[in-house]
């Protein structure tokens, strides 16, 4: 027995704030359309509760509410963000009460100080008062017919100040009535240790009917305070996709959902959106055109990634010896990495996709690490250009002769003169035939990228099925600025197939001729693919 | 009394792996160049440990180890990584610890198997067996004067499947003589209740001399674990700079150090390395050539940035209310964030800088806000562009006029044609002057470039001084490659002082102009106010 998961009684329900808190991360950016799109995805997975923002903060939100008061699921409940009414005003009198009750958003989430430094400081006001505006406004809105969350803000950090206080902050708005308390971490500062006391005095002294966690990563702890919580009795976990969030982020609920599911045994979602997880969480990443972060736990690229040798030998005898978990269980793959630290085994691995037979020792394995070595010293990076690394294993294994050659190519630009500002000229060699075209294009790139495809389009359609979907550029001698040498990454997508090629040059328009010859020619074997199977029909 | 910080007794020696298990990492390299760099910042800042590579691996660390047997410092020591002998193989006749010993390395940490599963089936050996190359391994290495540390392997998850033979494992490399045992969860699959108790079970049943941590993040709990470890008794904590490392990465030493020291009082490294951290931990990042994650605890340049409008606010009254402790002390700094989630005082907070009396409510305040919203929809992200914000705002002060106007400009290349390939001509207007002037470059945005300095340079003499640090290219709308929208970002530095400038079009070339015109501009006018400090002295 590895891994004692038991099936928990206690239920933990997922509330997401990755349209609120996720997006007040730094470069985190949704537009109504992408919230709308959003929500509905959400949906889908029946997630429990969406944070969608705060009606009245700025005009985007005011749209998304507008719109969004047609909505309605089955098993999701939108909830609407704000915070009490101000001091010395009524709840009658609140502005910020009367923009979420006319959002009309089943649930409000409203913040309210738990922090006598706050109370103090930045409100400017009396201890009693607060505990009013607390009371006051959890109790207008559940007058006014609407299910009433209560974040107390910077709640640890209130405890271990003034315990006392904090608690009467709970204990006003759970006069007031409302159904959940989240106790907060706003400042992501405390520790395990002090989440797990904290949830038990509140436990303990109040009695809660719900408690909830919002944990943020200053300290690297976000997925621990949370798990710390629910250990400790709380049931709503907020969090946002991929550690979205203020400063360091919120709880990660791509790392703090599997953790719980797959590893504690709560049943947190359906087991089918558990194995969804990697697709999920990069389309919010693509929603919020935010780089997704490769490294992350589970859903990265990198989870189960393999580079050392001793790794892959390890993991290609047996995948649970350097593997936490199965990677489909949350929609992820094992990879094993071609780098200069890669053993034989990587490489080997890697040409068995187009040689299954091929051993261990033949002498064009050592040839291929040979070459790869080589290249990465020079700049070259295949980990994230496999489709590149492919054909050069390819040809080594006599598998590739390039479709066409560039033969020659110019370009000029003249940025001030309207769109179509640059023309590329290129000169191709297609088996017997010469093709010399010309095209314009938005810049130099795309003129380049325009001529190849359209001169060669009719040679290949499948080029036209084709996209570019990310073109990336790095300096790696940060040293010398637009001198230094380039690498240029593409990834083109076909269907859904996606790979990334590479070029590496001081002139930026060649490492992106040299990816953008490389997409082409994978795109065209991949083409040729596709039809040899058809033809076996 | 907000935050307990006891000056507790025990030690924590960090043991630093960022160029052996950090390179693991997907994406990240270091040349032989940069690893003795790395060693000698290291040695700077007293690192007790750094585990440098695995003699005979690779070219580049036998190289290294070459290099670094003439290095020695006062108190840092360097370790080099390797394995037990193999199979059936005595010590004397193992290639692998002749490879050690020959390293010259006064530490060997060498690694072997503490799970069963990975005895049978990786090793595909008996227990026995891998019980008698551990003890052997490592009692010869000790023999010929080493110090030898034990990774074990896998420990926590031999342990929880097997405990009796996990604990085995540690009692042979103890016979051995090694002076620590360093519990590894290789995998990053363990939670921190498993770490709490296996640590205490090593400690209670063999008391080992010293005991060290080796997590991985692959559950998001890479220093939850190591801090759970070291609370249980362990002394030696292995990690990398910014988590660097295999799959999700080690545990964060960037986040773990200043956990330890900060928030729980352990006396880990100098009050004054701590002070550099961000420091370090951006140089590591550098030698790399990785990206740094910005969103990183403590050392990011989002860990204590402001989005929202009330936590703006809030900071403006007292920091301590949204800043869990005070940047400096990471030598990291506060920021307000602009963005359209900006309420004013973000906005207010940054004009304060070029006109300290302007009032919140001042109609330019306003008019920015407006500016800055509606430029952040077409694609311009300022958080990451700050010297193209201040341009903008210092504009809207009347405190900007451009030093110089761009009149006209056209590019050509031709890629195949050598190494300066491309041909640029600029038109310039520069008060009463018009230049026009060509210069060759190396690609078409390096030859704008080059123009565009030599145009200036006789005018500005500061932009001799500038460098351009880096140059990023992103793809907006990523469904329509190389025609789509892209942002250009890029980074100019003059002496210690490093911005952003960013241009957004759908021609590369065009939104390079723009980014690089802004980064002269900025460069012209912070020349201008070192040369009125000179006056003024």
């Amino acid at each position: 027995m590895r891994m004692e998961t038991v099936n928990r009684e206690q239920k933990v329900i997922v509330y997401d704030t990755t349209l609120r808190d996720g997006a007040q991360g730094e470069g985190v950016h949704f537009s109504v359309k992408d919230k709308l799109l959003y929500v509905q995805k959400m949906a889908e997975i029946n997630l429990p509760f969406i944070e969608a923002g705060w009606p009245g903060a700025n005009p985007r939100d005011e749209e998304f509410f507008r719109l969004a008061a047609d909505l309605s699921f089955k098993n999701t409940k939108i909830a609407a963000f704000g915070s009490t009414c101000k001091v010395n005003e009524s709840p009658e009198q609140s502005d910020i009460l009367a923009n979420l009750l006319a959002s009309g958003a089943p649930v409000i989430t409203i913040f309210g100080k738990a922090w006598n430094l706050h109370v103090r400081e930045v409100l400017r006001t009396t201890l009693g008062e607060n505990l009013r505006l607390i009371r006051e406004s959890v109790e207008y809105l559940v007058r006014n017919g609407r299910e009433v969350f209560f974040d107390a803000e910077h709640f640890f950090d209130g405890w271990l100040e003034n315990p006392a206080y904090a608690l009467s902050c709970i204990e006003a708005a759970m006069e007031g009535g409302a159904l959940v308390i989240i106790l907060c971490d706003t400042n992501g500062g405390v520790l395990p240790a002090d989440v797990t006391r904290g949830v038990r005095d509140v436990n303990r002294r109040l009695s809660p009917q719900e408690l909830g966690i919002h944990a943020h990563n200053d300290s690297g702890l976000a997925v621990a305070n949370s798990l710390a919580a629910v250990e400790a009795g709380v049931t709503q976990i907020q969090g946002a996709w991929n550690g979205f969030g203020e400063r360091c982020g919120n709880a990660n609920l791509s790392t703090l959902i599997p953790v719980l599911q797959l590893k504690l045994g709560y049943q947190v979602m359906d087991n089918s959106v558990i194995s969804r997880l990697t697709h999920l969480s990069r389309y919010v990443a693509e929603l919020a055109n935010f780089p997704f972060d490769e490294k992350q736990p589970f859903v990265g690229r990198s989870a189960f990634a393999h580079k050392a040798g001793m790794h892959v030998d390890g993991v290609l005898k047996t995948r649970r010896s350097f593997e936490h978990i199965v990677p489909s269980q949350v929609g992820n793959e094992g990879r094993i990495l071609i780098s200069d630290q890669a053993g034989k085994a990587n490489i080997w691995e890697r040409m068995q996709h187009y040689q299954p037979d091929i051993l261990k020792n033949d002498i064009r394995v050592e040839e291929a690490m040979v070459q790869i070595k080589s290249l990465e010293n020079q700049g070259f990076q295949f980990e994230i250009a496999e489709g590149s690394l492919d054909l050069r294993l390819q040809k080594i294994l006599g598998q590739f002769a390039p479709p066409f050659q560039l033969v020659d190519y110019h370009v000029w630009s003249d940025p001030l003169r309207g769109d179509l500002d640059s023309v590329a000229v290129v000169k191709l060699q297609v088996g017997e035939e010469t093709v010399h075209i010309a095209s314009e294009g938005c810049g130099p790139v795309n003129a380049l990228d325009q001529a190849l495809r359209q001169a060669l389009c009719t040679f290949f359609p499948v080029i036209e099925k084709s996209e570019l979907v990310d073109y990336k550029v790095r300096v790696l001698d940060e040293s010398s600025g637009t001198e230094a040498v380039v690498r240029v990454i593409v990834e083109t997508c076909l269907g859904t197939d996606k790979w990334g090629t590479i070029g590496v040059s001081s002139n930026i328009l060649k490492a992106s001729a040299q990816a953008l010859l490389d997409s082409l020619y994978v795109t065209i074997s991949k083409g040729n693919i596709s039809k040899d199977l058809t033809a076996g029909l």
